[in-house]
């Protein structure tokens, strides 16, 4: 039987920890309701009509329930939680972005399910005993891998972040975009993924190891291609062939993508089928077309690969309601494709006064971390915000600032803090505060 | 861009580490593919026909793919990976288990699709705006929760395994059953939970601290009730919203179910709405009826709740061949109720010589371990175990030494090392060893 755990011997401070009445993080992880002072939740919890009985038996109970089933799907009251496809290109049904409803999950794992999508020619049907991967140019023996012989390697498992480098780009609007969390931030999702360290094949392979970069090129119609430093490659990347558990799904590169921890999603090639060890980075249309930072001085920046630190309140978030004056959970997310979050913080005043929040364990890095704070609002309109700092000592900065270093013709790399404005009446809001 | 890591200093011995050719654990730290000696992968990759040039352009490079999608599914190709269901009692459909396909995943976390089953009337339809827990008994003022006012309260999230106490029981018969690894072990899983600390539910209606039990009802027609010592309630105990990301499944207790970490998974009752807080054990039919453990000598054990240090290799396993001689990955999962996983030991030689494996990151407790080892086969018949021990100190048992604990009429709470035959041909079995 479990031991009782003792009580903290150092009573939590019930003033609040920041303005606004943001209240001390060390309350979560007392997890003491009593600390948040009496009758401080009015979350609605009724008592019964009758103490002694349980509630009469509702009708799910009347009868036996479904049968058990091979592959489970989610609830049908749940049906409304779905990925939002705001970016599909004209004529194309395949070709654009869907994003993770941010707002609807907690935890850091996305379900698979929902993983945020970015395809440039539609998700190939790809046979995984036709599929083969080539590792050629500056290697003294080019090998063609199929999935089979991938899958005998040995492997290591990870959870890491994908975020696409395009993600939050309405942000760079002139005027905020009345999205939802999800529809402007939805493009991170976060899952464990298991595969085969790139550096076993390419030493398998004889790569130079002078050679600074590598071409990866996907199997959609596309032909998807990107550089990537060798430096890269040969640290933490791998060949992932499973994601949350499972084989990887078609829209996450089913059978194999490359993986590249903390860099732009669209590094991560899916449905990897070629890489190719050069002198120099390959100049694909891909990273000349796209994927390169426009500056306001009209000059673009180039292979700017780790994704910065960055956090989001996901409830409440633009959308959503509050029912009224009381307790809240103020939860988001955070990452750094630098490393681990070291903290992140919140202010329930606009950014006057900031408090540290509680963060799930484990944090990790390259990883989304969940950060929570107890929140008692007084039904008087304020602005939310969330401040995160990695590992590596970086701070999210001020939309401000963002733009006032790289303009508002960037499109990629939108890292900055995100602010909610909470109306009288309890609708949250985009707001540029 | 990232920092290229050192070579390691201090070579690692390719010599085995244990009989049979079990390799060092740290050549999967260092992931040199050198030093588990030259051709000794011997994966079938083969040199392309001409090293310069690309193979040619499968089908599904020739037209754009499928397009965007709300919610994704499995690859077609993945079909035949689903649950099994070896245990439907007769006359049902919806009462029995389904076991997740360990042996086709990998990682730590399960995909909530393949999440093992159990359930002793079927899966309910429970429409969350009509559903209510209700905490009375001992308690100063008896509540009603609706789901809405639940998601209101702080929640923590933690990646914990659950575990059927019932999982592995064909391993009491009296042959070896010849299933594989996941219709064996499957009644196991993973995932990240999110939801409600217990302890503040119970505080908020004022339950009496010193009663020491607590009766956990669910809302299916079983009305599945167990009782929970009131200890573990206030511990680490919590009531599940969210399931790897997204609100609970169905089949997992949809829309709400408590958790406790560690304990046997039917005492984690699905689709909760009742707690009463209560003086002595409630004697349900769930917990006299069954979810006891009969002993050899007639006299049965009650409430035995947490499930012991375990393990299981997971590939090779019972139904795979391997296809030939050379090297391969043991990898399998481990586990215990009682804490995080310490070292997992794995032997070539039906247990004459053991090698401690290499664990994937994080080792969490009462979470789901991967253990990961490289393995030159000769070929040659022979024996493949896998040994957990977790930080009590407590170790798994041979299937001998549990036997003559408990006799072979326990059917729950197996927990003994398993042997994996490796035939001449290939072929791998069940076997008692």
């Amino acid at each position: 039987m479990a031991k009782r755990r003792r009580p903290t011997p150092h009573p939590v401070p019930a003033e609040p920890a920041a303005g606004n009445e943001l209240l001390d993080r060390r309350l979560f992880l007392t997890q003491s309701i009593a600390l948040l002072g009496a009758g401080s939740l009015a979350t609605g919890a009724l008592p019964p009509a009758s103490a002694a009985e349980p509630p009469d038996t509702p009708p799910w109970m009347h009868a036996p329930g479904a049968p058990l089933s091979g592959y489970g799907s989610p609830a049908k009251y749940e049906s409304t939680v779905t990925r939002t496809n705001l970016l599909s290109q004209p004529g194309t049904t395949g070709s654009g972005g869907s994003r993770t409803p941010l707002e609807a999950l907690d935890g850091m794992i996305t379900p698979s399910g929902l993983h945020f999508e970015r395809h440039h020619s539609g998700v190939p049907d790809i046979d995984p005993a036709k599929h083969r991967l080539l590792i050629h140019g500056l290697v003294q023996r080019p090998l063609i891998f199929t999935v089979d012989v991938l899958l005998r390697y040995p492997m290591v498992s990870r959870l890491y972040f994908l975020e696409c480098s395009g993600n939050s780009r309405p942000m760079y609007n002139v005027t905020p975009p009345a999205l939802t969390c999800g529809q402007v931030h939805g493009m991170v999702s976060c899952s464990e993924w298991t595969g085969v360290p790139l550096r076993l094949l390419l030493e398998e392979a004889g790569a130079d190891p002078s050679a600074p970069w590598l071409l990866a090129e996907g199997a959609d119609s596309a032909a998807m291609s990107r550089s990537v430093p060798m430096a890269k490659a040969m640290d933490d990347a791998f060949l992932a062939l499973y994601q949350n558990g499972e084989r990887l799904r078609p829209e996450n590169g089913y059978p194999v993508r490359l993986f590249l921890p903390g860099y732009e999603g669209n590094m991560s090639v899916k449905w990897l089928r070629r890489l190719k060890v050069a002198p120099t980075p390959t100049m694909t249309k891909d990273e000349t077309s796209k994927y390169t930072d426009l500056q306001a001085d009209g000059k673009a920046l180039m292979f700017t690969f780790p994704m910065e630190v960055k956090s989001v309140i996901t409830r409440p978030s633009s959308g959503l309601t509050l029912p009224g004056p009381g307790l809240y959970e103020v939860s988001g997310l955070a990452w750094s494709g630098h490393g681990a979050i070291k903290k992140v913080e919140v202010s329930a005043d606009g950014g006057q006064t900031w408090a540290e929040t509680a963060l799930s364990a484990p944090v990790l890095p390259k990883a989304l971390t969940r950060f929570r704070m107890a929140w008692k609002w007084n039904g008087a309109p304020t602005v939310l915000k969330s401040r995160a700092t990695d590992d590596t000592g970086a701070v999210q900065p001020t939309r401000d600032a963002l733009v006032a270093a790289h303009g508002i013709n960037v499109s990629y790399h939108y890292n900055a803090i995100q602010a909610w404005q909470v109306e009288a009446n309890g609708e949250v809001k985009n707001v540029y505060a």
